[in-house]
């Protein structure tokens, strides 16, 4: 094996179509960074678009025979660096990867790693079926990207995490060999679970071409409750009273900075004194929805909440929620974000918030937090003013200390978004010596050489590491 | 390290409290056999009883010393033989580690492997919870059993298997040292999805000691139906009718040769001329599960089922669950077992259930066909003459031809519960070469000596297979 950027590229653009291979600067230039924008983003030898597992299997063939690194990307709306382009490397996007299939008697679904969450979404409504799944960016995030970090969304309360889904997948191994794991049963304990170790796994053990999803019967239309708190605790106070005894399709938190902001942006006549808000659903079917939905006004009243307010109304419900999902966007009009994604266990969840109030005092910065509340999962949205480079460092000081905190509290640096290269250096802080060296032993067994997605999650072996 | 036994045995009776560790021949007897009876089954050298995750250490540390297998055990009501004892090696009895802590507030339980699934489920019920994995065993195994095997149950089709409630756990690698996974958090990304990985290992990755465990709120009381057949193909028509459209909580089948069986041992008044049964429960809340019962019943009528039976009766429905769960003592009057556990896709299910009554006549053996058949998972019973040998050479042609039948209609081996030592023969068929070779990286990356219940999944890595 010899390291050969040239040599690579010739193999490639012989190997491939024609139009499969862009090495052109500037039309690679889409395809460096996702949405994490990771400053230390280098520049790729190549972007290449495979049509199939042969094409990703060529592509990882002359990878591993040159020694080039594969960065494989889904829509590139990763949110901590996962899919940030290697100098010199290879990135390669499932964009083109998007066939979807689904089987109404099985209740699964074959895709493409280059299909859109919501695509998945359409084609199983289609068939009456419904993939639960769905992180606030369902509508431009992939399902590769979904499988490769387990990704989360706000049903995961209710219906679990992109994991609980993945009944097999075809996954092109650092050799350029086709392995086929799992398939469309709900049980096969043949071997090792090697399937769920693929999710989550981030690009680093393995290119995944192709997915199978179990599905569900739709879902029934939700009834939404929205409560608004005078304070923090009382709303942590109401997430825990609901936890314990329900099961909400949806339990979602923000706080006043969050309220303010989606509230500019829509006008929707949000309460912006309020220091908090809850937005919850019931999907249970016939009137139980609606009996459960007064449960948890029940909980919220008792825990004094400001106005408690519910709708059977699904389109009503609705508008609360693109609220919800529009918190980023309308908090980014403050200036860019570090997109934090800490989570720990639910009785911890006013420590938190708590500790992450006193992190945006002591280092001036403006701190949003929503949070999947009922899973413990937050996102603290960490203000970056743009031309204030001491803002900025005091931001990042912030960003740090609130993985610390999250450690601290017997939490998880990332609950969804996946480590990437951001959150890399506090991986070591979090799982321990022990339990990292355990993952590396795994990632050596699988991909001794380092080619696939260098510097994720792993330090890149090859000391080529700039981020 | 140097292969010596007395040496191990001397240094565990030093290391270990002294009612540990037990080496009469005459109380390890208890401990060579699960409920698979493997003939294979060695003389341990001693078995071990550890009280804690510091005395699972002390062995594992001995047995990596010494070359000593380890393997592991929870109540030994494992079906594949994966914890029949190996020759010289260690049964490490997980027995007195049986622990149990809920939390209700994160809706989770810390358990001991020893614990008993129906202790779980038990526990959980006293705070209004529930642990849905429900083996038919569920009375008798063990949780870490469970964990170490990702048992499914009659729940799976609606509630999924054993691996979709593991958030964490600690275990013992085969160096001795101690690692804590995941925890008492629905989303974690952090690393590798190793706690996914353990579950499922039978033993062969590492010990574990502890699991964190997912609760629901608990189960609405079911609705239950039943439903005779005149033929197997339309009872298995109505399962794919209602598998398409429903989420029943269970969905099991029984054949003509179980119904009678099960008839013969309780008297209650089943309808033996029938070709199927099914028994079916809705667990919706509120009005809709009688509403998804009529839907059942009506797909029932329409693939013209014999008679159709429903009730909401909570205790008149579970006397036909207990009558299923009946299904394999009852059988086992008939003569001695080999239980299969095949599953494939739903929609072949019907050809595999035409193939094992062709594999029946050809090889004049009785199969009685038994069927978690909402997930596609059958349990052929082959019943084995105990004294006409050649009856049961017959035997165990059909045992091996009823996995093959499943191999080629894209099924698996072993849907629930495990590979263990007796379908190991045919792990290599159903992964094939490169998946094989895929899981025997893991598992030499995790556990390079091989001391980790040797020739269970994998050939014994040492040259001492016996099996």
């Amino acid at each position: 094996m010899e390291r050969n950027g040239a040599d690579a590229l010739e193999r490639l653009i012989a190997a491939l179509p024609a139009d499969a291979v862009v090495a052109d600067p500037a039309r690679m230039d889409a395809y460096r960074w996702d949405r994490a924008g990771d400053p230390g983003a280098g520049v790729p030898l190549c972007v290449v678009r495979p049509a199939s597992t042969d094409d990703v299997q060529a592509v990882v063939r002359i990878a591993a025979a040159t020694g080039t690194s594969v960065v494989p990307r889904g829509a590139g709306s990763g949110l901590s660096g996962g899919s940030t382009a290697v100098e010199g490397g290879i990135v390669l996007s499932m964009e083109r990867m998007r066939t979807i299939e689904v089987d109404a008697v099985t209740r699964t679904v074959v895709a493409g790693p280059g299909a859109l969450n919501a695509e998945v979404k359409a084609e199983a409504a289609r068939h009456g079926l419904w993939y639960p799944p769905d992180p606030s960016s369902f509508e431009i995030c992939s399902i590769g990207g979904n499988v490769a970090t387990n990704a989360g969304g706000l049903c995961c309360v209710k219906y679990g995490v992109t994991s609980d889904y993945v009944l097999g997948m075809v996954v092109v191994l650092a050799d350029g060999s086709i392995v086929r794991l799992g398939g469309a049963r709900l049980k096969d304990v043949a071997g090792l679970s090697l399937t769920k170790l693929f999710v989550g796994s981030e690009g680093t053990l393995g290119i995944i071409t192709e997915v199978t999803l179990r599905l569900l019967p739709a879902q029934k239309p939700p009834t939404t409750l929205v409560a608004t708190f005078a304070t923090l605790e009382a709303a942590v106070g109401a997430v825990l009273g609901i936890t314990g005894t329900m099961r909400p399709s949806m339990l979602e938190f923000m706080d006043r900075v969050t309220i303010s902001a989606v509230e500019d942006a829509t006008r929707m006549g949000l309460d912006t004194d309020a220091a908090a808000m809850l937005i919850a659903q019931s999907d249970e079917p016939g009137g139980h929805a609606a009996w459960e939905v007064e449960r948890m006004t029940a909980v919220c009243v008792e825990q004094g909440a400001v106005e408690v307010f519910s709708t059977d109304d699904p389109a009503e419900g609705e508008a609360f929620v693109v609220a919800r999902r529009m918190a980023i966007p309308a908090v980014e009009r403050l200036g860019a974000l570090l997109l934090e994604d800490v989570g720990v266990p639910l009785p911890r969840l006013h420590h938190l918030v708590e500790g992450i109030a006193d992190i945006s005092g002591r280092n001036d910065v403006t701190i949003a937090l929503i949070a999947h509340a009922g899973d413990g999962n937050t996102h603290p949205l960490i203000v970056l003013d743009p031309v204030d480079h001491a803002q900025q460092e005091r931001a990042r000081t912030a960003y740090g200390e609130v993985m610390d905190l999250a450690i601290a509290l017997g939490g998880t640096i990332t609950g969804e978004h996946g480590v990437g290269r951001l959150k890399r250096p506090w991986l070591r802080d979090y799982l321990g010596d022990d339990v990292l060296a355990l993952n590396e032993r795994v990632k050596a067994a699988l991909d001794p050489a380092g080619i696939l997605n260098p510097g994720a999650v792993f330090a890149d072996a090859r000391g080529l590491d700039g981020g």
